[in-house]
């Protein structure tokens, strides 16, 4: 079976058209759900490129404080209202849910190109996720607490004007790319898409800072994959090299090998360029491999569930494995398995993220985090999934397969990640992490497994020009 | 008097819409050339993408060869067949006359924006420049050697398959990237025009050697602004660092200080990614500032003449100097005048594309060179040029303007650059250049010259989010 794919030559028109727009008003409007109040935020009348989507509960209008968000209210120059771009992803909607907990005035900046992929390539998520609207409704209905919601591409800088005119963040943290190596290796129109769609949104986001937030601190998802294997430590952004008797401080030089992380090299030039030209503050996070699905809020209600994704081209490694545990189909090791990459829990992502916004960085400066908390090879993670079962009771096995990507798999890694936890970070460690946010999960979906969809279908090396459709 | 600018939000797709090339096809054919063919080569029959425009003279189809391209044929391993990537252009253009003239098969690809370019800012070449179809035709009668046209944009990667196919070239010099620090910081939408014209044409490049020509050697031009001014060597690409005990040879960190440099970051990291994941044989060429307007065979006719750029947008600064001292106009140093930069003469960057031709990267190497001949300050340029105006009996001043940019105007520079002399480059030093292929050349055109295009008129700090026009 094969499904043909949507995103074709000019595919970064797809989701910036702005009929579009003007349907999912009409759309939302003529939905049954009633207490969602749509209103335009466009201050221009000629066009009304924004929806604001938020949960109207009647007579409510002042959300009660927490603690740590009176804390904020104490001091003026802690920022108060963030901009969460991808909020609908997987990373972007634990973040987003976690920062309107601690009090945080929240927006969620989406297109929800991410559902797209989906249904493009007859991929679906292990847990049930609702619309985002629901989701939203479902967190003002439990917390009374509001997040705004703006559906529209950032790749079209007039609907970003608007959201940045109009809600003017103190903070725009931005998951808002295409996060797949895989899916970037499919085809030329997926590279050409995920490179367009990083590069330029990421553009956008600049420009809308230095047009609309001068003062808006930058929160940028990167990933740990833009450092490649190098023979020497990874440093975090910066190394000081000596050099024929000289000396200087100079970025980290960078060997990715997708295009999508290669994606994530070009927007950190681009960022650190725009700090040091127009004194943008920026924090870069590179990220490692993300695990778990479960966070404080996501748990309080089952609408309010993250995706959690174990197939070829989205699922991360650790989630993969504990699908594969689940169902009793053998680990899948990349070749020889001693691909050693950093990885965290989600629980971190979200921690990392508000320490983040919580000190940001100066005027000007482009500041680099490594964002990972433990470094495991793809055999020790195989080993640690095994012994997790086998307290389940279940019988894993683990199986080396052709590796689809093209990287090394025996080499030297030794990756920094000290800033983070000196601004606070307690991690949450694997091996506390791996039956109760990970196996226990899987196994309790493991009747919505499509085992077709476990196996590598994207190659590196045999990736071709011509519109490639994923078999399923 | 204001000049509207033409490329706005989706820009990218001003030059690549197929109607375009129907049209050109259509003017071209009720044009009064009547000794130009044009024929479609297009595979398909639904549609006809690529217009070969090239000076059929009649009855004669073998072309006599040179020495140099006798000495070619006796080796079957020689490249012979050349696609030049905007052909068009500066470089590009005294490029492919001097591989037609050493005997190699020319064609050039361009989409002709740098025309366009002139047209939306009010500017024009101090030479002046027919057609590129009365270019070949020129150099077909009175060389009898034929260069292949195919007008369109390889950014529209239908067509750039359609010459793929249909030229098969053993090398591709890839010029057709926009080329204008100014330029790219005018407004957002000049911004992300020039990154993805320069990033997404490269991939495509790049797509098609790996579908079509997989043994095609592709020659990028670079800049040396990609290295930006670190305080330690500039090593060619690479650099050699021990670090805590460990040694590794890495990409050499890049710091581009405007998004045109940074869209050349970008393409050297993609290029790099593709020679080691798919094979792609690669040389980057990190050029320095180009100067000087003859080479041998521009100047055999003035239907052959280059373009001479001298304006604050397109101009480089050594030719704006000439410029100014030929009229008169105090030659304007950036702020301090201590930038250093690499230079050559443009006899030279033809020597170094062919150079590199003749010596092709094996597979999946990934080569850099540095592609300049001398270092000079700003404040020395004007010393020189100060120094040659008055051998001429003009009397050339010197101010300082505030500098447009951001960039260190007091630093440390030394650049390697050895590795093209190695393969036998010969360089014009600039001392014996000045005179004669410079300030003669501008005295000569002297009445041509627009002053109002002289000073700069784009601002690092001061570019903004919304469309601007730039005044003339």
């Amino acid at each position: 079976m094969k499904m043909a794919h949507l995103i074709t030559n000019c595919s970064f028109q797809t989701f910036s058209s702005s009929p579009n727009y003007c349907r999912n008003i009409g759309q939302l409007q003529n939905s049954k759900s009633s207490n969602l109040s749509l209103k335009s935020c466009s201050r221009r009348q000629k066009k009304s490129y924004v929806t604001c989507a938020s949960a109207a509960v009647q007579g409510q209008t002042q959300t009660p404080l927490t603690g740590s968000q009176q804390a904020y209210e104490h001091s003026s120059s802690k920022p108060k209202k963030v901009m969460v771009i991808g909020g609908d992803g997987y990373c972007g909607w634990a973040t987003a849910l976690h920062l309107s907990n601690k009090g945080y005035e929240v927006v969620i900046v989406d297109n929800l190109v991410r559902r797209a992929f989906d249904n493009q390539l007859g991929l679906d998520s292990l847990t049930p996720i609702t619309s985002i609207q629901n989701r939203v409704r479902r967190w003002k209905s439990l917390t009374a607490k509001t997040i705004q919601l703006f559906i529209g591409d950032i790749c079209d800088f007039e609907f970003l004007s608007e959201t940045f005119k109009s809600f003017e963040p103190d903070a725009a943290v931005h998951f808002g790319e295409q996060r797949s190596a895989p899916y970037s290796m499919i085809d030329r129109s997926r590279a050409v898409y995920t490179q367009h769609n990083n590069v330029i949104g990421t553009l956008n986001v600049l420009f809308a800072i230095k047009e609309y937030s001068e003062e808006c601190h930058l929160v940028k998802l990167g990933t740990m994959g833009e450092y490649g294997t190098p023979n020497i430590d990874i440093e975090e952004g910066f190394i000081t090299i000596t050099h024929n008797g000289r000396t200087d401080t100079l970025p980290y030089p960078k060997q990715a090998s997708s295009f999508y992380h290669l994606s994530k090299v070009h927007d950190s030039h681009n960022i650190a360029f725009t700090c040091k030209a127009w004194g943008i503050r920026a924090t870069d996070l590179n990220q490692g491999v993300v695990y778990g699905v479960r966070t404080d809020e996501t748990a309080m209600h089952e609408e309010l569930s993250n995706r959690f994704d174990y197939d070829g081209v989205f699922g991360t490694a650790l989630n993969r494995f504990c699908v594969q545990a689940a169902v009793g189909h053998p680990l899948t090791v990349y070749g020889k398995g001693g691909q050693t990459r950093g990885y965290l829990d989600i629980r971190d992502t979200v921690q990392c993220v508000e320490l983040a916004i919580a000190n940001p960085a100066k005027p000007g400066e482009f500041r680099v985090f490594n964002q990972f908390t433990e470094q495991f090879s793809v055999n020790e993670l195989a080993k640690l999934v095994t012994a997790a079962g086998a307290k389940l009771g279940l019988e894993v096995e683990t199986k080396s397969i052709p590796n689809p990507r093209v990287e090394a798999e025996e080499h030297y890694y030794n990756a920094k990640h000290t800033k983070l936890i000196e601004l606070g970070l307690v991690p949450h460690l694997l091996s506390d992490s791996l039956l109760d946010s990970l196996l226990n999960f899987a196994i309790q979906y493991k009747d919505r497994v499509d085992t077709a969809q476990i196996m590598p279908s994207v190659s590196w090396k045999k990736m071709g020009a011509k519109p490639r459709t994923v078999s399923v």
